[in-house]
Protein backbone atom coordinates (compact mmCIF):
# COMPACT_ATOMS: atom_id res chain seq x y z
CA UNK A 1 0.00 0.00 0.00
CA UNK A 2 1.31 3.80 -1.02
CA UNK A 3 0.52 6.69 1.24
CA UNK A 4 -2.39 8.03 -1.26
CA UNK A 5 -4.03 4.35 -0.97
CA UNK A 6 -3.85 4.61 3.30
CA UNK A 7 -5.36 7.47 3.02
CA UNK A 8 -8.06 6.24 0.32
CA UNK A 9 -8.67 4.01 2.95
CA UNK A 10 -9.05 6.29 5.47
CA UNK A 11 -11.81 8.35 4.04
CA UNK A 12 -14.83 8.49 5.58
CA UNK A 13 -16.60 8.53 9.28
CA UNK A 14 -15.25 7.26 12.31
CA UNK A 15 -15.84 6.33 15.54
CA UNK A 16 -12.68 6.73 17.37
CA UNK A 17 -11.91 5.82 20.90
CA UNK A 18 -8.26 6.94 22.40
CA UNK A 19 -6.73 6.07 25.46
CA UNK A 20 -3.77 7.92 26.33
CA UNK A 21 -1.26 6.06 29.31
CA UNK A 22 0.70 9.29 31.12
CA UNK A 23 3.65 7.05 31.73
CA UNK A 24 4.98 8.57 35.00
CA UNK A 25 2.25 8.98 36.35
CA UNK A 26 0.59 5.88 35.42
CA UNK A 27 -2.55 7.07 34.94
CA UNK A 28 -4.91 6.67 31.96
CA UNK A 29 -6.92 9.09 30.15
CA UNK A 30 -9.51 8.46 27.69
CA UNK A 31 -11.94 10.04 24.63
CA UNK A 32 -14.02 9.57 22.22
CA UNK A 33 -15.01 11.12 18.84
CA UNK A 34 -16.42 11.27 15.52
CA UNK A 35 -14.12 11.64 13.01
CA UNK A 36 -14.82 12.52 9.23
CA UNK A 37 -11.76 12.38 6.98
CA UNK A 38 -12.22 13.56 3.51
CA UNK A 39 -9.05 13.32 1.00
CA UNK A 40 -8.43 16.36 -0.66
CA UNK A 41 -7.38 17.14 -4.42
CA UNK A 42 -3.73 18.38 -4.96
CA UNK A 43 -5.06 21.46 -6.33
CA UNK A 44 -6.95 22.03 -3.78
CA UNK A 45 -6.85 25.87 -2.12
CA UNK A 46 -5.83 24.43 1.64
CA UNK A 47 -3.57 22.00 0.09
CA UNK A 48 -1.70 24.74 -1.74
CA UNK A 49 -2.07 27.28 1.50
CA UNK A 50 -0.49 24.59 3.75
CA UNK A 51 2.29 24.24 1.01
CA UNK A 52 2.97 28.06 0.83
CA UNK A 53 3.08 28.32 4.54
CA UNK A 54 5.73 25.41 4.60
CA UNK A 55 7.47 26.95 2.02
CA UNK A 56 7.11 23.29 0.36
CA UNK A 57 7.21 23.13 -3.35
CA UNK A 58 4.23 20.86 -4.10
CA UNK A 59 5.20 18.88 -7.33
CA UNK A 60 2.73 15.82 -6.10
CA UNK A 61 1.30 14.33 -3.18
CA UNK A 62 -2.16 14.02 -1.10
CA UNK A 63 -4.06 16.08 0.62
CA UNK A 64 -7.16 15.45 3.51
CA UNK A 65 -8.80 17.07 6.07
CA UNK A 66 -9.51 15.81 9.29
CA UNK A 67 -12.67 16.92 11.51
CA UNK A 68 -13.57 15.76 15.04
CA UNK A 69 -16.12 15.96 17.44
CA UNK A 70 -15.84 14.77 20.42
CA UNK A 71 -15.13 14.32 24.13
CA UNK A 72 -12.66 13.74 26.57
CA UNK A 73 -13.10 11.75 30.27
CA UNK A 74 -11.49 14.36 32.09
CA UNK A 75 -14.00 17.34 30.96
CA UNK A 76 -17.27 15.92 28.98
CA UNK A 77 -16.55 19.31 27.18
CA UNK A 78 -16.96 18.63 23.42
CA UNK A 79 -13.89 19.29 21.34
CA UNK A 80 -14.27 20.19 17.59
CA UNK A 81 -12.06 21.06 15.50
CA UNK A 82 -10.22 19.88 12.17
CA UNK A 83 -6.96 20.27 10.32
CA UNK A 84 -5.54 19.74 6.75
CA UNK A 85 -2.88 17.36 6.04
CA UNK A 86 -0.76 17.09 2.97
CA UNK A 87 1.81 14.01 2.42
CA UNK A 88 4.68 14.71 -0.12
CA UNK A 89 6.35 12.08 -1.41
CA UNK A 90 10.24 12.20 -2.17
CA UNK A 91 10.93 11.80 -5.53
CA UNK A 92 13.60 8.70 -5.28
CA UNK A 93 11.46 6.70 -2.08
CA UNK A 94 7.82 7.61 -2.54
CA UNK A 95 6.98 5.06 0.24
CA UNK A 96 8.65 7.95 2.61
CA UNK A 97 8.11 11.46 2.63
CA UNK A 98 6.93 14.88 4.43
CA UNK A 99 3.61 14.98 5.98
CA UNK A 100 2.62 18.65 6.66
CA UNK A 101 0.17 19.58 9.16
CA UNK A 102 -1.92 22.67 9.71
CA UNK A 103 -2.65 21.60 13.21
CA UNK A 104 -0.02 19.42 15.48
CA UNK A 105 -0.75 16.91 17.55
CA UNK A 106 0.77 18.47 20.39
CA UNK A 107 1.32 22.10 19.19
CA UNK A 108 -1.74 23.70 17.91
CA UNK A 109 0.04 25.34 15.41
CA UNK A 110 1.96 24.09 11.70
CA UNK A 111 4.02 21.13 11.97
CA UNK A 112 6.25 19.37 9.12
CA UNK A 113 7.11 15.75 10.04
CA UNK A 114 7.57 12.79 8.00
CA UNK A 115 5.90 9.56 7.34
CA UNK A 116 6.78 6.35 5.96
CA UNK A 117 4.91 3.72 4.60
CA UNK A 118 6.25 0.00 6.09
CA UNK A 119 5.86 -3.33 3.70
CA UNK A 120 3.44 -4.46 6.45
CA UNK A 121 1.39 -1.16 4.99
CA UNK A 122 1.45 0.55 8.15
CA UNK A 123 2.15 4.12 8.11
CA UNK A 124 4.36 5.69 10.46
CA UNK A 125 4.23 9.58 11.25
CA UNK A 126 7.37 11.07 12.91
CA UNK A 127 7.23 14.68 14.43
CA UNK A 128 9.91 16.66 15.95
CA UNK A 129 8.65 19.96 17.98
CA UNK A 130 11.37 22.15 20.09
CA UNK A 131 11.47 19.98 23.07
CA UNK A 132 9.23 17.22 21.68
CA UNK A 133 9.23 14.11 19.57
CA UNK A 134 5.95 12.09 18.53
CA UNK A 135 6.03 9.11 16.42
CA UNK A 136 2.56 7.18 15.48
CA UNK A 137 2.29 4.45 13.54
CA UNK A 138 -1.08 3.72 12.23
CA UNK A 139 -2.44 0.60 10.28
CA UNK A 140 -5.89 -1.37 9.09
CA UNK A 141 -6.83 -4.24 10.78
CA UNK A 142 -9.52 -4.35 8.09
CA UNK A 143 -10.50 -1.94 5.95
CA UNK A 144 -13.45 -0.42 8.75
CA UNK A 145 -10.91 -0.91 11.97
CA UNK A 146 -7.96 1.20 11.65
CA UNK A 147 -5.57 0.99 14.86
CA UNK A 148 -3.33 3.72 16.05
CA UNK A 149 -0.95 3.98 18.66
CA UNK A 150 1.63 7.00 19.65
CA UNK A 151 4.71 7.92 21.66
CA UNK A 152 5.79 10.95 22.79
CA UNK A 153 8.92 12.03 24.23
CA UNK A 154 9.68 14.86 26.26
CA UNK A 155 12.90 16.43 26.96
CA UNK A 156 14.23 13.42 26.04
CA UNK A 157 12.18 10.76 28.07
CA UNK A 158 9.25 9.02 27.23
CA UNK A 159 5.84 10.80 28.97
CA UNK A 160 2.54 9.34 26.70
CA UNK A 161 1.49 6.81 24.94
CA UNK A 162 -1.68 6.43 23.58
CA UNK A 163 -3.55 3.88 21.16
CA UNK A 164 -6.67 4.71 19.17
CA UNK A 165 -9.34 2.15 17.85
CA UNK A 166 -11.35 3.70 14.65
CA UNK A 167 -14.25 1.97 13.85
CA UNK A 168 -15.85 2.99 10.32
CA UNK A 169 -19.27 4.07 11.03
CA UNK A 170 -21.67 2.96 8.02
CA UNK A 171 -19.08 0.47 6.99
CA UNK A 172 -17.70 0.65 3.63
CA UNK A 173 -20.60 0.51 0.62
CA UNK A 174 -19.82 -2.83 0.18
CA UNK A 175 -20.85 -3.53 4.01
CA UNK A 176 -23.22 -0.89 4.93
CA UNK A 177 -25.35 -3.73 5.38
CA UNK A 178 -23.94 -4.74 8.74
CA UNK A 179 -23.38 -2.93 12.10
CA UNK A 180 -20.06 -1.44 12.81
CA UNK A 181 -18.98 -4.22 15.40
CA UNK A 182 -19.25 -6.85 13.55
CA UNK A 183 -18.37 -5.56 9.75
CA UNK A 184 -14.84 -4.82 11.03
CA UNK A 185 -13.88 -8.07 9.40
CA UNK A 186 -11.87 -8.20 6.25
CA UNK B 1 16.33 -9.57 17.23
CA UNK B 2 15.84 -13.38 16.90
CA UNK B 3 12.89 -14.54 19.49
CA UNK B 4 15.51 -15.87 21.70
CA UNK B 5 16.83 -11.84 22.58
CA UNK B 6 13.71 -10.45 22.68
CA UNK B 7 12.05 -12.82 25.70
CA UNK B 8 16.25 -11.59 27.05
CA UNK B 9 15.12 -8.23 27.08
CA UNK B 10 11.91 -8.93 28.89
CA UNK B 11 13.20 -10.56 31.48
CA UNK B 12 13.04 -8.61 34.79
CA UNK B 13 10.17 -7.13 36.71
CA UNK B 14 7.69 -4.19 34.81
CA UNK B 15 5.07 -2.44 35.73
CA UNK B 16 2.22 -2.97 33.43
CA UNK B 17 -0.73 -0.99 32.01
CA UNK B 18 -3.26 -2.50 29.99
CA UNK B 19 -6.40 -0.80 28.23
CA UNK B 20 -9.02 -3.05 26.50
CA UNK B 21 -11.47 -1.30 24.17
CA UNK B 22 -14.61 -3.47 23.74
CA UNK B 23 -15.28 -2.17 19.97
CA UNK B 24 -19.29 -3.12 20.07
CA UNK B 25 -19.96 -1.25 23.15
CA UNK B 26 -17.51 1.38 22.57
CA UNK B 27 -16.34 1.02 26.33
CA UNK B 28 -12.83 0.71 27.40
CA UNK B 29 -11.22 -1.15 30.86
CA UNK B 30 -8.50 -0.51 32.45
CA UNK B 31 -6.10 -3.45 34.46
CA UNK B 32 -2.73 -2.55 36.41
CA UNK B 33 -0.32 -5.02 36.87
CA UNK B 34 3.28 -5.44 38.40
CA UNK B 35 5.02 -8.66 36.09
CA UNK B 36 7.85 -10.87 36.52
CA UNK B 37 9.28 -12.36 33.43
CA UNK B 38 12.22 -15.23 34.05
CA UNK B 39 13.73 -16.96 31.12
CA UNK B 40 13.88 -20.75 31.91
CA UNK B 41 16.65 -22.83 30.72
CA UNK B 42 15.50 -25.64 27.98
CA UNK B 43 15.93 -28.26 30.49
CA UNK B 44 13.72 -26.61 32.89
CA UNK B 45 11.15 -29.44 34.21
CA UNK B 46 8.22 -26.69 33.45
CA UNK B 47 9.64 -26.32 29.87
CA UNK B 48 9.89 -30.07 29.21
CA UNK B 49 6.23 -30.48 31.08
CA UNK B 50 4.60 -28.14 28.74
CA UNK B 51 6.21 -29.92 25.36
CA UNK B 52 4.88 -33.02 26.69
CA UNK B 53 1.42 -31.81 26.98
CA UNK B 54 1.56 -30.45 23.88
CA UNK B 55 2.95 -33.79 22.74
CA UNK B 56 5.67 -30.72 21.27
CA UNK B 57 9.28 -32.68 20.52
CA UNK B 58 11.64 -29.71 22.21
CA UNK B 59 14.90 -29.86 19.28
CA UNK B 60 15.64 -26.19 20.51
CA UNK B 61 14.01 -23.34 21.97
CA UNK B 62 13.62 -20.56 24.74
CA UNK B 63 11.43 -20.87 27.65
CA UNK B 64 9.86 -18.15 30.08
CA UNK B 65 7.26 -17.94 33.14
CA UNK B 66 5.59 -14.76 33.53
CA UNK B 67 4.04 -13.90 36.92
CA UNK B 68 1.55 -10.84 37.55
CA UNK B 69 -0.17 -9.49 40.38
CA UNK B 70 -2.40 -6.82 39.62
CA UNK B 71 -6.12 -5.06 39.63
CA UNK B 72 -8.91 -4.78 37.15
CA UNK B 73 -10.34 -1.21 36.86
CA UNK B 74 -14.34 -3.36 37.39
CA UNK B 75 -13.49 -4.98 40.46
CA UNK B 76 -10.25 -3.88 42.27
CA UNK B 77 -9.99 -7.73 43.43
CA UNK B 78 -6.30 -8.69 43.05
CA UNK B 79 -5.77 -10.62 40.18
CA UNK B 80 -2.80 -13.42 40.30
CA UNK B 81 -1.09 -15.71 38.45
CA UNK B 82 1.55 -16.84 36.34
CA UNK B 83 2.36 -19.05 33.46
CA UNK B 84 5.14 -20.55 31.41
CA UNK B 85 5.82 -20.14 27.85
CA UNK B 86 7.69 -21.97 24.82
CA UNK B 87 8.71 -20.80 21.94
CA UNK B 88 9.98 -23.46 19.61
CA UNK B 89 11.44 -22.18 16.29
CA UNK B 90 11.30 -23.43 13.02
CA UNK B 91 13.85 -25.82 11.89
CA UNK B 92 14.02 -24.17 8.48
CA UNK B 93 13.32 -20.37 9.77
CA UNK B 94 14.09 -19.60 13.22
CA UNK B 95 12.19 -16.20 12.89
CA UNK B 96 9.28 -17.73 12.45
CA UNK B 97 7.66 -21.04 15.21
CA UNK B 98 5.32 -22.08 17.51
CA UNK B 99 4.55 -20.92 20.91
CA UNK B 100 3.15 -23.01 23.68
CA UNK B 101 1.77 -21.26 26.31
CA UNK B 102 0.18 -23.23 30.20
CA UNK B 103 -2.36 -20.70 29.86
CA UNK B 104 -4.12 -18.54 27.30
CA UNK B 105 -5.13 -15.17 27.29
CA UNK B 106 -8.73 -15.90 26.52
CA UNK B 107 -9.13 -19.19 27.91
CA UNK B 108 -6.85 -20.56 30.76
CA UNK B 109 -6.18 -23.66 29.18
CA UNK B 110 -2.88 -24.67 27.67
CA UNK B 111 -2.84 -23.07 24.01
CA UNK B 112 -0.38 -23.25 20.94
CA UNK B 113 -0.10 -20.42 18.80
CA UNK B 114 2.49 -19.39 16.02
CA UNK B 115 4.99 -16.43 16.67
CA UNK B 116 6.72 -14.34 14.05
CA UNK B 117 9.62 -11.82 14.46
CA UNK B 118 9.77 -9.19 12.35
CA UNK B 119 12.36 -7.29 10.19
CA UNK B 120 11.16 -4.35 12.79
CA UNK B 121 12.08 -6.35 15.31
CA UNK B 122 8.36 -6.78 16.71
CA UNK B 123 7.07 -10.09 17.95
CA UNK B 124 3.73 -11.15 16.70
CA UNK B 125 1.44 -13.76 18.43
CA UNK B 126 -1.27 -15.32 16.71
CA UNK B 127 -3.51 -17.79 18.47
CA UNK B 128 -6.62 -19.60 17.22
CA UNK B 129 -8.87 -20.71 19.59
CA UNK B 130 -12.31 -22.71 18.72
CA UNK B 131 -14.23 -19.68 18.27
CA UNK B 132 -11.96 -17.33 18.43
CA UNK B 133 -8.50 -15.74 17.08
CA UNK B 134 -5.72 -13.60 18.53
CA UNK B 135 -2.97 -11.57 17.34
CA UNK B 136 -1.12 -9.71 19.28
CA UNK B 137 2.00 -7.43 19.01
CA UNK B 138 4.85 -6.38 21.06
CA UNK B 139 7.54 -4.32 20.55
CA UNK B 140 10.59 -2.06 22.63
CA UNK B 141 10.51 1.28 22.12
CA UNK B 142 13.32 1.45 24.64
CA UNK B 143 14.66 -1.56 26.55
CA UNK B 144 12.97 0.53 29.60
CA UNK B 145 9.63 0.36 27.64
CA UNK B 146 7.84 -2.29 25.88
CA UNK B 147 4.36 -1.87 24.07
CA UNK B 148 1.94 -4.57 23.46
CA UNK B 149 -1.49 -4.41 20.60
CA UNK B 150 -3.79 -7.69 20.85
CA UNK B 151 -6.55 -7.89 18.75
CA UNK B 152 -9.05 -10.49 19.48
CA UNK B 153 -11.98 -12.02 16.80
CA UNK B 154 -15.23 -13.62 17.92
CA UNK B 155 -17.00 -15.50 15.71
CA UNK B 156 -15.09 -13.88 12.78
CA UNK B 157 -15.61 -10.06 14.33
CA UNK B 158 -13.25 -8.29 16.02
CA UNK B 159 -14.34 -7.59 19.39
CA UNK B 160 -11.40 -6.72 21.55
CA UNK B 161 -8.31 -4.29 20.86
CA UNK B 162 -6.22 -3.97 23.49
CA UNK B 163 -3.02 -1.58 24.72
CA UNK B 164 -0.39 -2.55 27.00
CA UNK B 165 2.47 -0.58 28.23
CA UNK B 166 5.02 -1.38 30.07
CA UNK B 167 7.80 0.49 32.03
CA UNK B 168 10.75 -1.52 33.51
CA UNK B 169 10.95 -1.32 37.23
CA UNK B 170 14.43 -0.36 38.37
CA UNK B 171 15.71 -0.33 34.97
CA UNK B 172 18.36 -2.13 33.73
CA UNK B 173 21.59 -2.80 34.81
CA UNK B 174 23.04 0.58 33.52
CA UNK B 175 20.21 2.89 34.49
CA UNK B 176 19.31 2.20 37.39
CA UNK B 177 19.75 5.35 38.91
CA UNK B 178 16.95 7.11 37.33
CA UNK B 179 13.30 6.78 37.67
CA UNK B 180 11.13 4.66 35.82
CA UNK B 181 9.62 7.68 33.86
CA UNK B 182 13.07 8.83 32.34
CA UNK B 183 14.82 5.64 32.11
CA UNK B 184 12.39 4.71 29.15
CA UNK B 185 14.84 6.47 26.80
CA UNK B 186 16.75 3.87 24.96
Amino acid sequence: MNIEEFFELSAGKWFSHRTSHHLAFKQSEGGKSDIIIETLPADHPEVIKLCEQHQVEFNSGFGARVTWNGTMEWDQEKHEGSTVLVAIPNLDNPMEGKLLREMGYAEKTPVAGTYKMGSDDALTLTTEYETMWSEERLWFASPNLRMRVGILKRFGGFSMASFTSEIRMGGTPAAKTNDAATNTTS
